[in-house]
């Protein structure tokens, strides 16, 4: 039995994500025979010795790889990013009516479609909504900064049951360069679906974290989840309701769900053991300290070559807040833009098409984007500037 | 590029479940590669053009294979079976609300784990449960009969949002033999997560069908749903909340996914594909009306060799209550069900172990457990039962 492989992709969509080809490889003998146990890691019970084996191996992973102190668990649940922006809502609620025996208000930065989004999501789900800061009030109507500490606005603290941020935003291409800080005793939470595992982190200063899978860690089908324990202990649905909090759908449920070590309903183990094997792919090539290292490296090279051209192309996104991550900009001259696509896609350079919503091109530079890849897209920035400049 | 493939599985696990060994090659194939575009299925943007057409073709070969009327649609969505249970409750009621500016009340058989866990999680969200008939009441306790159609108490029809029954319990064994006769205009909600695709279906009877996909249909991380169209003109969620309806995650909003084809948030295009695969793998064998022929005479070999036997083998469903999927029963005399479990295991059928609430022996009969499969496990209970009776 022989695993299907592939020539290395040059591939920079915007997620769902490209996943290291060794990682996809070892996937895809396993999708038909697990351990040679004659079944697919997909068609094993979740609660299976070997799924269990699978969760619980994944969540040690998750612990040694972002150095996770004992405060805190890993779980994993359905829903993908959009599930999260409800399941913060109902379990966080919950969890500081529990502590104070109020519904709290919950604090939002807006700096980009997917924190916007989780704010809309919070105010559906009829939560108390005080925006921090919204980016576009300092930037032109238009996504593209980190608001200065200065402009932040929580609430008060001994009412605010979290103040939640994105830590990356895919499509504006704006990242927070450190952790925000928060009133002391407030919870925070982020959403890392497009950068975790890119850098290293103190999850200490977390609440919770949450994120899809598919761009780093994984593919769609399943979320992640870093909770501090001490929320875990939340008021019991009814009681919450009462005070105005909507009912968490039970599969959302942080308690049931941890209780039963991610395994309540079926989570998908095909998607947490692609996760285990992305998470030992990288520990093995140095852990977090080393892809910090390699993001910012490739990034940097990409922002450099397009710096270096101010005539050509236009960098929307201030310095300050720039996404290692996502890459977006705009190129002057009618037709470029095209231009650059064929000639890019003609080199078997892909996904670079800039999001519906902005336009223009965006190079993603997930952790399975390799530095080969890099190069090869900036020798094709370095001919397209000839060619443009002619 | 060879995908990996394997011997053919004896498994009968209970789900997620074995999946045919050609859709898995495929499906192996394609997560390294999709179609040469050079990245896999699984990390393809889920708003590509490609995607788009997985989409697009899944929904098409299920309305073939189900002969969906036009009244109807298909689509896909996180959370699996038990998300199902709320994403029901929010959106059945908000239809109902739209119709006639009430709650309304809501009606569940309870006829196994899955259809009492169903009306637990309607309780939670607030609904009006009414109970039609709980087979417990008629069985000294214990599931194992389809209640009679007089003891059937349905509440009263212009007050009711939906009938809901699990048309398969996989724990207890029990099937419904025939799509019960629900109140002329009341809405019929089947949970099919364990038997779709396994028998004829007459859509029209349904004002929704859902389930998790992976048992008869894919893998874990994707629900299907079949909804009657008109049923997506619901109460908004504001006035809908006004009523005491509890607000539904935008993720699980059926108008919202419907009108995104089943891609308002990140769904698994992998997932979608698989379920696509074993369509076409199916439609190529016949369909649903020879794959009903042979769920049947599977299960009927099983059942007949146990029934020869009542000495020694204990089937605790009522026969007309008997499920197609999941052939339970306990093995009498100390120490036998070991022995079984031990002897299977070493002739290569494995996943035999009944739940672990019940116990005993549990068979399940899914689509992809093959003639010979089936043929293997007699031919074992018959020495089984040899040596037995020594």
């Amino acid at each position: 039995m022989s695993a299907p492989s592939r020539p290395e992709p040059n591939y920079f969509g915007a997620g769902p994500a490209l996943l290291p080809t060794n990682v996809l490889e070892e996937a895809a003998a396993d999708l038909l025979n697990y351990q040679s146990l004659g079944v697919g890691v997909g068609e094993m019970s979740h609660r299976s010795s070997q799924a269990t084996d699978i969760i619980n191996e994944t969540k040690e992973n998750f612990n040694k790889i972002l150095n996770i102190p004992d405060t805190h668990e890993v779980f994993f649940a359905q829903g993908g990013g959009t599930g999260g922006f409800a399941a913060v809502v109902y379990n966080m609620l919950a969890s500081f009516a529990q502590k104070t025996g109020k519904k709290g208000k919950v604090d939002y930065f807006i700096t980009g479609a997917w924190s916007q989004k989780a704010s809309e999501e919070a105010e559906r789900l009829g939560a108390d909504v005080n925006i921090v800061a919204d980016a576009r009030k300092f930037n032109n109507g238009k996504y593209g900064v980190i608001p200065a500490k200065s402009e932040w606005k929580f609430s008060d603290p001994s009412e605010t049951a979290y103040v939640y941020y994105c830590d990356n935003e895919t499509v504006a291409g704006v990242e927070f360069a450190e952790v925000p800080e928060v009133p002391e005793g407030v919870e925070l939470v982020a959403d890392m679906s497009s950068n975790i595992l890119s850098k290293e982190l103190d999850v200490s200063k977390f609440g919770l974290i949450f994120g899809g899978a598919q761009k780093n860690i994984g593919i769609a089908g399943v979320s992640f989840y870093v909770i501090k324990k001490s929320l875990l202990d939340r008021l019991p649905q009814k009681e919450a309701n009462a005070l105005g909090i909507q009912v968490c759908p039970i599969f959302l449920d942080f308690p049931s769900i941890v209780k039963n070590n991610s395994a309540y309903n079926t989570v998908s183990i095909l998607c947490i053991h692609i996760i285990n094997l992305v998470l030992k792919n990288l520990l093995a090539k140095g852990g977090l300290s080393a892809q910090e290292s390699l993001s910012k490296r490739k990034a940097q090279k990409v922002y450099s070559i397009l710096d270096q051209n101010p005539a050509l192309f236009n960098l929307p996104v201030d310095k300050s807040a720039r996404s290692n991550m996502n890459i977006v900009f705009t190129i002057n001259g009618e037709g470029n833009e095209e231009k650059f696509l064929k000639g890019s896609s003609a080199r078997g350079l892909s996904g670079l098409k800039g999001h519906r919503s902005v336009g223009g091109i965006r190079v993603s530079n997930y952790n399975a984007v390799t530095e080969e890849s890099i190069d090869k897209l900036i020798e094709f920035v370095k001919d397209f500037i000839k060619e443009a400049s002619v």
